[in-house]
């Protein structure tokens, strides 16, 4: 009896002790199973707007408040040289979802640079997006929130860009154009805002004008019952937000609560939404079955000053292929297989998510993607032995070669530590006005700042930073002792714009009879559907 | 027997996990024990010199290594509106020693306003340092590194103004002279360098010149023997490293290892130093016991260009009163007391820390410091019911006043969010020279840069910005709708003003005969203890 007692009181808290460190090791770390079990994931891809490098608290930013993205941050990794595909919203959104340079496209031309409601152009259906190669995969894939890849092409009804022509098997509520100023409720009535602010859901207008400060809600509801009816399978959700980008609105819930002001207050809704999603994630038990993936179309627009972003410690914003212009944040979680609060400071394009998604979904079985201009992140697929045997996880990178275009001219080349302008624009917060300070444009001189033709300098010879020793741009290097790493930056640009095969032009002059109306002449209606 | 199986099977793993819980509980949470034991801790305050608010990654850096302060962050409270006292060496380092304006210590005149070799000003001995303070209350007190708060008074070797007349009951390798370009022994002979660069042990010169790649190992090597030596009573240790200023120089460990370049080896070596300090502590088992906190004495000196320092998203730097100059990274941590990984807004002055230790090492007795200029900090002081029940922990705060003097001229004011400049300085980065380039000044511009008479501008009416909204300062407000503010303001600035007493002033014309020489003439000597 005596010595059954000593074996329990020894043997039974050991066992425990060990069962209980079993369970830690393996619910911590199941990148350590055995891979034969592979499943691929869910993709929960969330998408901001303008939102810039500097804009979150866990990105430097002294006084926004923490919220979903920071909840990623702890329990992923945290990217540090993540640029936008583009530095504005169109070319870099169609890069995201084809994994190439807009320019493949046909994102070029005369029209403004990027996507208006009479704009005739948009993503061309024969380019093959992230969402049907998805599905061939077999996930369902869905989108919510801002396109702003084109909406009519031949009359003002019929949607002939819109999202469920490239590869979304489900698309909720979906804003084909950017918000404007006007489209602020908060500031302007239905009457004074104009044909110009809508929402559809899928192919019909349901909103004109949206309702910008319960859109984020409906988006969010819809998200979240895609990923509820597709708990059992594989899904893809690109849930593109309206945050930050202007009008900077507000909702009930969130005006005047963020220290920051109202720039503070609309990244506050977006960040809410996140955890939302997040929770509902958790809820179905899919957080450890699901990556997911956070990051912004391009900089911040500076040209709103005080309610224009912040592009943290570099130089420019939006317009600009400054850093200022395409350096964003970008996150990863999944737990399990990257480690919680880590950072890489690896360089990283949007356009990456393409091939990796890819290989995710195919079991790593689709080798090569020589059609894409991303390349596949290591820091996610390196994990997996299947993965790992083919690519050579361990050696080193080669230099990584970003090419950064306005419309159709090639601005400005990464080259490794080095970036060369050829050309750069004014950015607004480089205009010296009175001792530096910013001052709001005019709409003229707003047409001018994300122009490509106007208000662009030519440099001859090209700026040449090393970004990794000078982030900041502060000091280009001298050409003549750097002209080595100059003339291979001129051969791989060349070599670039060479394999730029002719294409239709997407950036063509407005058609007026191209904004949608829901209800001819009238323009205005409320939750049409 | 089977019954008592049960019990065992139940009980046992009861039992065990509710201690397991307990223990854990007790060794994150001790704030939560019993404070009728109180113990006043140990207090390393680490301070980097010219080290800007984005120069760690914890700070929003994109490519600094993560290092010694980042363990500090993730251990105790980041604060994000921390101010160093001035925008400058000298003035904020008298400011942290005593805990107010350096105005009353006069630190005015006519001289250069940071101090030389040749300077015959210094710190007033009659002035209360926070090492004598603490020594009043039972401390130990030593310091190693940077003083710059004065040397020789009347003659070369009366060293009058060294460490040892202000508290300190230790002081080991010091360097009364902050180092210049030219101390560079990476770059320099001894013989090039004259006899600007040396470093005292207490208070004889070692080494004439200084060998920078040297002199943090004995720096840490003293700062561990003081440790050691005061491991059981309580004591308070100033490390004031010398990184990240000029000179660049690094260490045989550190050399070519930043991928940020020079600037990111010099910080790496004052990470490693940190991290080496709290290794020491932890295996004198005083972690728990020992407050740790981190700042830097002004923001990076821009004008050092790429290799100078990152305000992050601050305009300005070192020498300015944009946020720039003064806003720099501030960390706490104390197990136990300071939550991990926390993020604190609080409009934190470097000031600060002389009362906050004072409470803290007379257990809270201390009711009243009138004399000093900075606030008790409630993160940490908060915590101790003893402290809580006097001061009303729980009451919002009024609006923080903070003044920030270029030498005897109120420059600027941040009252509550706002911040109302009088004057301000051009800052080496708002010089717009060829497209906003940094250019490194000449000495004779070097002058001018950190002047406070040459290159400033008065600004009649003052600008004022909304620094919280708008933190770079990029769009100040329109002065006639915030004239109740500025009314404000001003009358706080009058009553500023008022209470500063006339003292002697420190910074006098240089007086060749003080620069300090170990073996006139020659100068040079190496170990000379």
């Amino acid at each position: 009896m005596q010595l059954t007692k000593k074996i329990f009181a020894v043997f039974i808290p050991v066992t425990i002790l060990a069962l209980i460190v079993a369970f830690v090791l393996v619910s911590t770390h199941h990148k350590y199973w055995n891979h034969s079990s592979y499943e691929p994931p869910n993709i929960l891809f969330l998408l901001a707007d303008d939102l810039g490098y500097g804009d979150l608290q866990s990105y430097g930013h002294p006084l926004q408040e923490a919220g979903g993205v920071e909840r990623l941050v702890d329990e992923g990794m945290r990217f540090t040289q993540w640029y936008a595909p583009a530095m504005i919203c169109t070319p870099s959104r169609v890069s995201t979802l084809t994994g190439r340079y807009s320019v493949r496209s046909g994102f070029l031309g005369d029209g403004p640079p990027v996507f208006i409601p009479s704009s005739p152009g948009g993503i061309p259906r024969n380019d093959s997006t992230i969402a049907e190669t998805l599905q061939k995969s077999g996930y369902k894939t869905g989108m919510v929130g801002k396109w702003h890849l084109g909406t009519n092409k031949f009359n003002n009804t019929d949607g002939f860009f819109l999202p469920r022509h490239y590869g979304f098997d489900y698309v909720g509520t979906n804003m084909p154009f950017t918000n404007m100023e006007t489209c602020n409720p908060n500031v302007y009535t239905a009457e004074e805002m104009g044909p110009d602010c809508f929402a559809y859901n899928d192919a019909t207008i349901a909103q004109q004008p949206v309702d910008l400060t319960t859109v984020t809600d409906k988006m969010l509801t819809e998200a979240k019952d895609f990923m509820t009816k597709n708990r059992n399978g594989k899904f893809f959700l690109f849930v593109s937000f309206i945050q930050t980008h202007v009008a900077l609105f507000c909702g009930e819930r969130h005006c005047g609560k963020s220290r920051r002001g109202l720039y503070g207050d609309n990244l506050n809704e977006m960040s809410d939404g996140i955890s939302n999603l997040l929770d509902h994630l958790e809820s179905l038990g899919l957080t450890k079955k699901t990556l997911v993936v956070f990051t912004s179309d391009n900089g911040p627009k500076m040209d709103n000053c005080p309610h224009g972003g912040d592009g943290g410690p570099f130089r420019g914003g939006k317009g600009a292929t400054w850093e200022g212009g395409l350096r964003v944040p970008g996150v990863i979680r999944w737990p399990g297989v990257i480690d919680p609060g880590t950072v890489s400071t690896s360089v990283i394009s949007t356009m990456d998510l393409y091939p990796t998604f890819v290989k995710l979904a195919t079991g790593f079985k689709n080798q090569v993607l020589s059609e894409v201009d991303g390349e596949p992140i290591k820091e996610i697929l390196c994990n997996f032995p299947e993965y790992k045997k083919d690519d050579k996880c361990t050696r080193s990178d080669p230099e990584r070669n970003l090419f950064f275009y306005c419309t159709g001219d090639l601005f400005a080349v990464r080259h490794g530590d080095y970036k060369l302008h050829y050309k750069t624009k004014q950015s607004p917060m480089d205009r010296v006005v009175d001792d530096r300070h910013c001052f709001k444009p005019t709409t003229e001189e707003l047409i001018r700042v994300y122009s490509c033709v106007e208000g662009v300098t030519t440099h001859e010879p090209p700026l040449l930073y090393n970004v990794v020793e000078d982030p900041r741009e502060s000091m280009p290097l001298n050409i003549s002792s750097y002209q080595k790493v100059v003339d291979i930056i001129d051969k791989l640009a060349k070599q670039h714009k060479m394999s730029i095969e002719n294409v239709p032009e997407q950036f063509l002059p407005p058609n007026l009879d191209l904004i949608p109306c829901c209800n001819p002449p009238k323009c205005i209606c409320t939750d049409a559907n």
